[in-house]
């Protein structure tokens, strides 16, 4: 892993999202991406949220993975404070599934991209695996890792094929 | 009206939600309500919202009537970071009709509430309205004016009673 | 609290609605606003209902959180029966898990607003926060309580970063 | 006609309606029915709606039908206060495309049936076909113009093979 | 009971639909109406469909209550092939929730009304109130059964208060 | 074209859908296969939808496309009335956009399958497009015609590569 | 059964979707047609999906099933890649209940239909029957097999009136 | 520019994406990012589609910003293909305003992430900027003509208060 590899921020607006955000956490590991993992609520701490965002990029943070559910303000806020790449996640809501999260997420207006994943924990997943295919134009080591998930994953799902029963 | 009456503050996230949301202004002009209007984006001057937000009540503002559309953050940041009440009119969206606007205003988290009216210029009307039955609470001649706002509406749609040709 | 604070009023429409609008009243009870609660339904007692809404401000209501669930009507009529801020809860529903309930309660045409507030518990719980928002503009000391509240709301939420793991 | 046919009652919430319930007029008169037409609005005018509900039956009213779009509580809330069959007409509404309308009108709860028909122009006609139908039990002779009408319409619909080019 | 008093059809497109039909029936035996109950399935069994249908007045119905899912057809399908007024109960489905039963049955083109009641349990039991209010027109001895029925609902209804705790 | 080849039908609901459903003639015409066209209103023509689709294979058809809008039944009956495949077709609504007709005939129950294209003018072409694949089964010479009009398009998406202005 | 009957193909995106799948190969089963089951993953096996398309009708395949859930990619890229009919089934998903996978799978560009059956399990068994209504063109005898299924599928319908109770 | 900046590919399912398409164009221009543009079917040239995926980074693309309406497949094929980052653009589709489109694009399974944009020409105007943020990590003078560019957005969101009349 070279030194100079941005790390990878993976924030969250609320402990009940750790669920799905480990997910993410996960691929990072695996991809042996370095990263921190924090609560910034949009909503509950707004001020840490600015400061967290606007400072993201001197610390050292090369791409934020922001997820929250509901009237899902973290990845669009975060985003306009930052010129770091936001990767949103929408968090599968109680009462609407998670299409509030979505809406909320990815229907910025022009000017503030959020990069928004799936609904879920495959959604945190791929947020993961995205910020994996971002940093590979960094360091072109994590395109031959990619080669060798997708491959693994072809072979696992060729797989089954047995097991259909 | 009383001389310390609190204003109404009417902020938005970009000059295409005045034609929504002048209907707010309008309203208010009709009960002789102090305001002031502006634009503030929750995503194209984050920090100029934090600062409107965080100094609104000691500004003189009694309630924050904040317009925005698509993935509409401004209701729920501004109420994030204020005690005062907020009113949030969902703007129309092209895409989705404001179905995006009412969900990322609406559907907030325990703990800040965003009060949510009708999407479009019903909405901004209404949040204008619902301003003034808040300051009643402070200005008790204000209810008459409801009453006789309410009356007016009455007569006016059975007026119309001899019009069903 | 001054002795001519409004009381609140937390009505809903069936009992089967008060797992849901408890957490209105516990929020009331936390701050210390005086509330009563009331089963009154518009579909079932709709001339209890006309009688609450037009008494309510001289019974000595100032505001009146109203729950209702799937053609949820009651915030809507009970609005358009008195000139008191009217705040709309919708109950989460068992077929369209409440986006009936949001629909009817917040599509309210250009007259007669309702503060609409998130589907279920946390809009419950956000009535509540949302009336006390509105009466700290009569009682300021309200103000303090309210930035205690978002204080610990703040500090809960970063004080799980431990868990995360 | 026999003089005990009992009348139909067409009320609307507001005058913006009478587009889409003028359809069910047509229907009415096309079959000779008596009617009468009012503006009645749940939001604008709730104690005229409550005294015409309560008072429809004694008026000699048999079937009620209610239009209205958006939070559309006029048909549900006069189904509350009368035990004669209220069809429900969902008008289409401006953001939402009714439908908020269909929404509002048909998920009443157990124990307040509302006829609901289709959003707009088609559910207007059909509840005017909707009554001729209902009031058929008291007047046979409705049932043989039903008939007809139903076979007008079959052949109307065949004709236009020739226009497939 | 008036001798004359035309019989209910329940009809229901498949066994597992009669969960949700029976609250119909149970409201029918309520108010000592003369009901059948049958399976009449318009996909798997569309000529008895029609046979039904075209034979129902004949037979003595005087209204027909018909509950479907999914791809709800028999409602509509019914109401072409009679001219008794047919009320449509949409059955919750499985992977839609209802709202696939809910728009095939009540969105049905000018010319054939089918009179749709709500999503589920609730809309069947309307269904069998809205045949007793319909009923009623031809036995007004009904009249008083509803106003009963009301009253008991009403005072349920508010006898629950003393359970808010 | 070999003489044993089926017919292929056309048949729509209402006139109004022929614009609709000409795409699927014109594909047809295009690819020479055998077709007849006729307004079938499941509605308004219930008993000649039974005969046509009763007697369909008998007269020579092999494969049916039925269009139709708002509470779609035409391709569902049919489909339960013969057993050749029928293709469904949802024309765009008015209110809903064909969300309704979409619904109307997709989700049909176990038992009766129909085979659903895209809502609109797509749709119908695609649905003639289907009919010519399920046809070349029968006549192979139709999979040549079926590459070669692959082949155009593919040339004809990448021919317009220049106009990228 | 013929010995040029062409084989079905039930290819699906993942192993997990073989809960939905093996409906449709209860069918097949059931009618005796001759089928093979396989993974073939559009996102991570593209190649071999690709490969699997283009070489099917060669292979001996006539009507291609294909199964997917969320983003569901792999009917309408199969369709694209042959000229054998393509039936799809939307596999119920976790978050939004298959009306992701409905939409990514029906609503096909003009140019390259798919055959879209309903969400879930009972899409899959239709798409058997879908299969076995095309291949009846092929091999006459089907249509006497399905007219006995669709027989034994109406007494067992009408049979459970027994158990209305 | 550096020179060693990888290229950004623009692909698109069909020459009427352009319109929406030529945003992210626009954006990549205004920051000097070297692109091409290519129409690249899912559909009609999947095979293209195919060779353009495999051999996107040797051909020195470092991001691919994909478009494509209705079932909306383009994105999530091309990510299946590459392990470059590959960022989505739902096209506002006819009758459901690009609601398929998005929901063909976001809710891709685990392992394949597509970093989805709203719907419309927002969407692809963002595309481009995300796709600059992303470059920022390879060359970080980006950065410095992203925050140039959020001020200008901010200056001029502020501007126009004095338009608010």
């Amino acid at each position: 892993m070279p030194t100079n590899l941005p790390k990878v921020a993976v924030i969250m607006g609320s402990h009940s999202d750790w669920d799905t955000m480990k997910e993410a956490c996960d691929i990072l590991t695996e991809f042996g991406i370095p990263f921190e993992k924090e609560i910034v609520s949009a909503h509950r701490s707004p001020e840490r949220m600015v400061e967290f965002a606007k400072t993201a990029k001197q610390n050292g943070f090369g791409v934020i993975i922001a997820g929250a559910g509901g009237a899902a303000h973290l990845p669009g806020m975060t985003a306009s404070l930052t010129t770091l790449p936001v990767l949103g996640v929408p968090v599968q809501s109680k009462a609407l599934n998670g299409m509030d999260s979505l809406l909320s997420i990815v229907q910025m207006p022009k000017g503030v991209p959020v990069a928004t994943l799936a609904i879920g924990t495959s959604g945190a997943a791929n947020a993961g695996l995205l910020a994996v295919r971002i940093l590979s134009l960094v360091d072109s080591s994590l395109h031959q890792k990619l080669e060798s998930y997708a491959d693994n994953n072809r072979r696992l799902a060729l797989s089954k094929n047995d097991q259909l029963l």
